[in-house]
């Protein structure tokens, strides 16, 4: 996914060299303090210790790992800098001490969890400086999920207002990380009073007890529908991204099904799918499940839903033959939205009732390159985007959290029965739609990344 | 996955103290190289390019990024002890230079794709020394999936004969990376000639054509069904180490669909799965599938098909709630497996059709702990294993290669009609039932150990 935690330090590389001279003149400071401590603990013999493994080295193997050396260029950049700065008598002396010590300060800060700067958060975008971008880029998107827009979902009202923090100057990202926020304003925690002690079955509750042994029970937290928030949000970015680096993709998400009612596929009208509040692409469905949903919200039920994701304009070649394929990381970016139990790529399930015959998207050359002439494939063979679009469904399962009492267990271990209050969607896969998407526009832009990276965007030549 | 490329680098951290000291001597000599040529080119002013970048921070920000750090503990080692092994005139110098040019060496090496110790492949456990492993241990599954075991599956003989080339000593694993060799001997190049110049429908041909602008016609290469040989060799490594770390827990592979033939749950018997070449689990659809599939096969066809996994005695607790779901890892690697296009987590698809209060895993007390009264979550909640069984489903679709003509266009950019020769599965789906069970074996040890690293495999307290 092109949000990733994993580039958190990003930014230590893009420091200037007038803010590596301060830093040095500070490194050096403290490097000397602590290269006195380690000189001290190696004449007492304190730095191997009795079972004879060097706590030294044991930095190395575990904390530093990838963690040390994303401030390491500032640390090069400052030792060759306050090499300069110092009498040319302790020239050799300062740097010895400020290289050990550097090192051994940087483990200490790492093992005890202090972080330089520690003003990022979970939306890293991986792409490159200058690409035009303001909350108004965001917002739409944050605006399609946003919960309480009408009786088919959580009457929760959030205005999910995004607010760019840092990464993007003058209107235009900068290269370096760029963090998001989405405040939570309408969260009520005493709904959550009776389920403190109760596995909500269907939940993550107990699952998350079993693992940690300890669970804040105001809310779901992140097994809770409003993670999705910041997937939305993430995917805005990919998609002003993609509008830059490819300008005739297009990515839509819609329903094909919800509970027993499928969508009538003849019907299929692009247009209806932002005119009902199910993003159904059928007009006529939209009025069926309308009825449909009002009847189970008022008996204290909730249903599951498909939602459909098709992306066009994708450029063929994206993906790999192996790690990386392209469907197997949309299939675990779907699959990682709550409550998503399956994942589909064209044909998907169904695919095991065609023959060969059946299945085998046939090709002919048209003005413009090869043409399929049907797309059972839903655009990718062998993990690569074969040009066409790419098609991918999901299922997302009845929201647990439903009215009509449910057996279940206390933590203490006593059966009990649960009725789940709080306001809750009777139908969660409506708001899975831009999730979906999001996560579409997310996979899809880092494939772009990659491919470009690996070919520099160079087709093989047909014809 | 529990094999993986990313830890191509951990033995460099094995190394005793007697290596280290012997490597020392190496480094600084080299070193001392090194530094003399960096000082030289500071002094004639080519560290800084004419655009003001500094190539030395360059490195640091592109190659050197996880892959050097690997080496660092050796090198500090080498630098304390290196310290002492010098006149005292010339300690601090030597050091200096020293840190300065390993690191420059470092860089270069990485950047001409050199690499220290080269003898690793593409199986790589992480898992502990001492678990006792052979060939036969590994050998069974492969022959599981071997081809040419009747009429169902392709004719190509291969005894797919495992050899264990490192990572082994005395029948114990060492803790460093086991590679595994697998030789193809019964390949047939000429009877992929027909297609060197045109793609085949429903095959990665004209991806990776697009994508590489070559590609190598003898074969499928990475995108045929030989590549899951040894994704079934490295689940054969992964379910060693799962006996040893969870006695209880089994894992079984079997067919619920072939084409349009589904099983009928109800003569469902675990004891049928071996007796068949199917491996399904019903003795009624094994006679039905058998005239079935001897029919599309002379027919010149072929059909897809429905795996089910079932991981029994899966501890609570595995997973994580947002980045390594048990449910996302599992479904990127089913989607993996060439020929998947769906993958389900318990109720699957089917789950959209369900209601909340049918879809709810009720729970009681049982005398060992929670009892859930069903499955449709498959064992997982909220990214997290329940304890419940793990239940994955994934579908195959149809082998591509055919006999009977289909349309497509040449390199050239040709229409042209084609058959696919070779030898081929009518029903790719059948040796996909190891292939599945492998892959499964990989996640769970993967999340044991993610687990066990970071709970201790300390469970919360219920009742």
């Amino acid at each position: 996914m092109a949000f990733d935690l994993g580039v958190l330090h990003k930014d230590d590389h893009e420091l200037g060299v007038a803010e590596s001279l301060k830093l040095s003149a500070f490194y050096i400071f403290i490097a000397i303090l602590f290269g006195g401590y380690i000189w001290w603990a190696w004449q007492n013999g304190t730095l191997v210790t009795s079972d004879g493994t060097n706590p030294v080295a044991s930095y190395f193997q575990g904390y530093i790992i990838e963690k040390v050396l994303s401030i390491d260029n500032v640390f090069v950049i400052s030792l060759i800098f306050g090499y300069f700065a110092i009498p040319r008598k302790y020239q050799y002396r300062a740097l010895v001490w400020g290289i050990i010590g550097v090192i051994i300060l940087r483990g200490i800060m790492i093992a005890v969890g202090a972080e330089l700067i520690s003003n990022y958060a979970w939306v890293t975008l991986v792409f490159a400086a200058f690409l035009a971008l303001t909350e108004a880029d965001i917002q739409p998107w944050l605006d399609k999920r946003k919960p309480g827009q009408n009786k088919f979902t959580t009457q929760r009202k959030e205005p999910d207002e995004v607010r760019i923090l840092s990464g993007v100057f003058q209107g235009n990202t900068t290269g370096t990380p760029i963090q998001l926020m989405i405040e939570n304003t309408d969260q009520r925690s005493k709904d959550y009073g009776d389920i403190a002690g109760a596995f909500r079955p269907g939940h993550a509750d107990i699952t998350y007890h079993q693992k940690y042994g300890i669970r804040d029970y105001r809310g779901g937290g992140r097994s809770s529908a409003r993670e999705t928030a910041s997937r939305v949000a993430a995917g805005g970015v990919a998609r002003a991204a993609l509008a830059a680096l490819v300008p005739g993709l297009r990515i839509t998400g819609y329903m094909v099904q919800m509970g027993v009612k499928g969508i009538d596929r003849s019907r299929f009208d692009a247009g209806e799918i932002e005119r009902n509040p199910f993003w159904v692409p059928d007009a006529v469905a939209a009025v069926e499940w309308a009825e449909y949903l009002d009847a189970l919200r008022l008996s204290h039920n909730s249903v599951g839903a498909v939602i459909e994701v098709v992306a066009e304009g994708v450029p063929p070649g994206l993906g790999a033959p192996l790690y990386g394929k392209l469907d197997s990381d949309l299939a675990s970016a779907m699959m990682s939205i709550n409550a998503v139990k399956g994942v589909e790529i064209g044909e998907g399930m169904a695919s095991a009732a065609l023959t060969g015959v059946e299945n085998a998207d046939e090709i002919r050359m048209g003005s413009g390159g090869p043409e399929f002439l049907s797309n059972h494939a839903g655009g990718i063979l062998g993990g690569i985007s074969t040009g066409q679009p790419v098609v991918c469904r999901f299922a997302v399962k009845p929201t647990s959290s439903i009215l009509t009492p449910r057996q279940t267990i206390t933590q203490g271990g006593q059966d009990t029965d649960l009725i789940t209050k709080g306001r809750h969607d009777p139908c969660v896969g409506i708001r899975a739609v831009p999730v979906g998407e999001a996560m579409m526009a997310c996979v899809i832009l880092d494939h772009l990344l990659l491919d470009r990276g690996q070919t520099g965007g160079v087709r093989g030549r047909i014809g």
